[in-house]
């Protein structure tokens, strides 16, 4: 339990509204709920006088455990900083406050005209702060870039409770070291994101979408560049799935209706996102005509009204299906794309070895990312530890990366050294020790708290 | 003097050919010249250890004076360390050292099919690593970002010898802290860069480029924007040209033909870079018509040929001839486009107060990047620090960047207050404390030794 002196300071702080308990089997029963960027910086003060630490609370998506195995921390939510500030429509920025959720964010953006780039299956949850915190990726990566690529301008307190404001709009701005990079991507180990200003971009007027198939993976990895090189910076995804993903979405009995047969080697969603809905769309069919003729595709449907579209979407975002299978691990790894179908081998030989499993491939492949899906029918036999060494093996024998998108949180604190060298982490925790001295700021998280002790 | 001791160690470990004596009025007069990551790591121990500072060689572009006022500095060139070590086309990556110069890899990627999209006007001297260090930015931003947007992976040597093998190829790779981005934008302060991973893109099939003429400001930004929303992703430039400028270009006498009027109150140059040789030019022309109809622009010419496109870029870049007028100050700042009209006014009453002054306007507006040249007719009563002081009083009124893209060096060091807070500040010096504590690396430049010491 918090020291009942600092709880006690805190509530003259924060108010009643501002401190509440909330019993969680696993999280903090104590919850602050800062509602200005000043109280923010006051409770850090305290809490790092105190050497109490805190959890920053965004979405909650849980992913990589960011939330688990928590002890004796207080939970910091910034909920009630949930305002969007601006949307700038002649600069086209937004500037906002953490706590704002993403999808109640781009709602207002295109109510104005304007496309707020990130958009990820936890919209409705996630919030812009812990976006930035995670570095959060998403469906658009492959034509807008991930969170950091969206982000000019932070306004950050650290442990100590200084406010650290860089709310820069501008797109070029080269004084000295760009000090927002440090905490995007950080998991709030650096210090409390509490607003930030996103680049905001023209609402696409055009959508065009397919579900392609493809005989073999030289032609899957030739696609991606042809159709990058063919569509004139509009290619916005290009989402791969393996047999295993689009046999099982569209089985007998499924939700689904197979838009392709079920016999082909990969099938990928592409989209682009263009300006001009007339000719975009007899474009799209003339280059994926011409990918065909090239024999880089074998079989194509194109999305000819909003409900087809959905329908293709749907078969791609349907991943909580495969868990009615049997307790399951989640991957999200990343491998340059040259090594992806020996990988993807490698995941089948191990798969191949554990007794009564399922496996299930998908992902961006745009990006180099994909998902996997390894779980067991029979429930007594999955052994999660097991099936997160075969998988993080082989991403370091192929100089991978352990998290493409979600982060490391706990979940793969023990197996970031696949993925970074003893030198790199050193560096990390130098950092870590410079800016929180006292590891107060999710502690235990990205790395355990003795390294940095 | 370097310490005779240290000298005949560095001998020692660089050979004849690594340590050569270049004398010059101001910059060093002792190169080193590495030909190895181990031989930066070596030499580097060597250094710190006898406190001995070094000023990291680019290309020596010189903007903001990064090599001038020097004392006691080795210099560092990384000019044998020029390999271009892999194009790799399937993941679309260079791996590059980083003395390489930028045209000789942009142009081995071309031979590719592939596109290095950083270019700026420097490229045939300015090298890959000195790119990184200063985020350069250029003449693409627009469309595919500065610099740090471009750079997947890094190998760095900090202080102290240690060597930072980062060499990441994947797009997306979330592990921990984004170590690479500390040291993009540094100026060789935190780290020397020896190694570089750059995302490359698809060499654009087609180029279209016009020069319009806007009535008035708001035309100019609400033409940004509209351009920006109906060109799908392609528009790579968008050069503003003040009256001051063209006027003075395409004087009579002068190597250009005017190919608008010159009684205009602004001139852009517009340029995409598009996948579809055909339909792009047809597409670019039918747009342009369209800004007309809504009284966007006034005027247009585009280019219809290869050697009209050069006749407009030709007017762009001669920037030179300007300083045939009389001595100069160049300035690089940004301001958000809101408030371009009243920082270009302030710059104009400014100079009004200025006798036998000159001054000339452009920027690449599209990124909120201004260049400023402001001048005087006759060379005695020329005062570059009072040219100087009047322009940074105007950037910090209206919130703006005293460097875009050219970096700090020391030109710009006293003026970093005007777009930095001392929070910001004293963040930037703790980093340079923990990762460089003996100030052996670039000192002086950024800041001055004394806040570190």
């Amino acid at each position: 339990m918090p020291d009942a002196e600092l709880m006690q300071r805190l509530r003259e702080l924060l108010g009643d509204k501002g401190v509440r308990e909330e019993p969680h089997p696993d999280w903090p029963d104590i919850v602050l709920k800062p509602e200005s960027t000043e109280q923010v910086s006051e409770l850090l003060k305290l809490c790092n006088a105190a050497g109490q630490p805190l959890v920053p609370w965004g979405g909650k998506t849980c992913l990589v455990d960011g939330l688990n195995e928590t002890c004796g921390e207080l939970a910091l939510s910034l909920e009630r900083m949930n305002a969007i500030e601006e949307i700038d429509t002649l600069n086209r920025t937004l500037t906002v406050q953490a706590g704002c959720i993403l999808q109640v964010a781009a709602e207002a953006c295109e109510e104005r005209g304007l496309l707020l780039p990130l958009d990820l299956g936890a919209r409705g949850s996630a919030t812009i702060g812990g976006n930035v915190a995670t570095n959060a990726g998403g469906n658009r990566v492959i034509r807008y870039g991930m969170m950091r690529d969206l982000v000019l301008g932070l306004e950050v307190v650290l442990a100590d409770g200084t406010v650290v404001s860089s709310l820069n709009k501008m797109i070029k701005n080269n004084t000295g070291y760009d000090l927002k990079q440090w905490f995007i991507g950080a998991e709030g180990t650096l210090g409390v994101i509490t607003r930030v200003v996103v680049r905001l971009r023209p609402l696409p007027q055009s959508q065009n979408t397919a579900l392609v198939a493809c005989g073999d993976f030289g032609s899957v990895s030739r696609l991606l560049g042809w159709l990058d090189a063919n569509t004139g910076g509009t290619l916005s995804a290009f989402e791969c799935m393996w047999p295993s993903f689009y046999q099982y979405v569209t089985r007998e009995g499924s939700l689904h209706t197979p838009p392709l047969p079920q016999d082909y080697p990969y099938y990928i969603l592409v989209e682009t996102l263009g300006s001009r809905p007339e000719s975009d769309a007899e474009e799209f069919e003339r280059v994926l005509g011409e990918a065909f003729e090239q024999e880089l595709i074998v079989d194509a449907v194109i999305a000819k009204s909003e409900s087809e579209r959905h329908a293709i979407w749907e078969i791609r975002d349907d991943v909580l299906g495969f868990m009615a299978q049997g307790p399951c691990a989640i991957f999200d790894i990343s491998v340059t794309v040259d090594h992806i179908p020996d990988f993807v081998a490698g995941v089948d030989a191990f798969m191949d070895t554990v007794p009564d499993s399922y496996r299930v491939v998908f992902g961006h492949l745009g990006d180099c990312n994909l998902h996997l899906i390894l779980g067991n029918t029979n429930p007594v036999v999955f052994d999660k530890q097991k099936l997160e060494h075969g998988v993080y093996e082989l991403v370091e024998k192929f100089g991978g990366s352990v998290s493409a998108e979600h982060g490391i949180g706990i979940m793969k604190r023990d197996h970031l050294g696949c993925s970074r060298s003893d030198t790199e982490l050193e560096l990390m925790y130098r950092m870590k020790r410079m800016l929180d001295p006292n590891n107060i700021l999710n502690p235990n998280k990205i790395f355990t708290a003795d390294k940095v002790a």
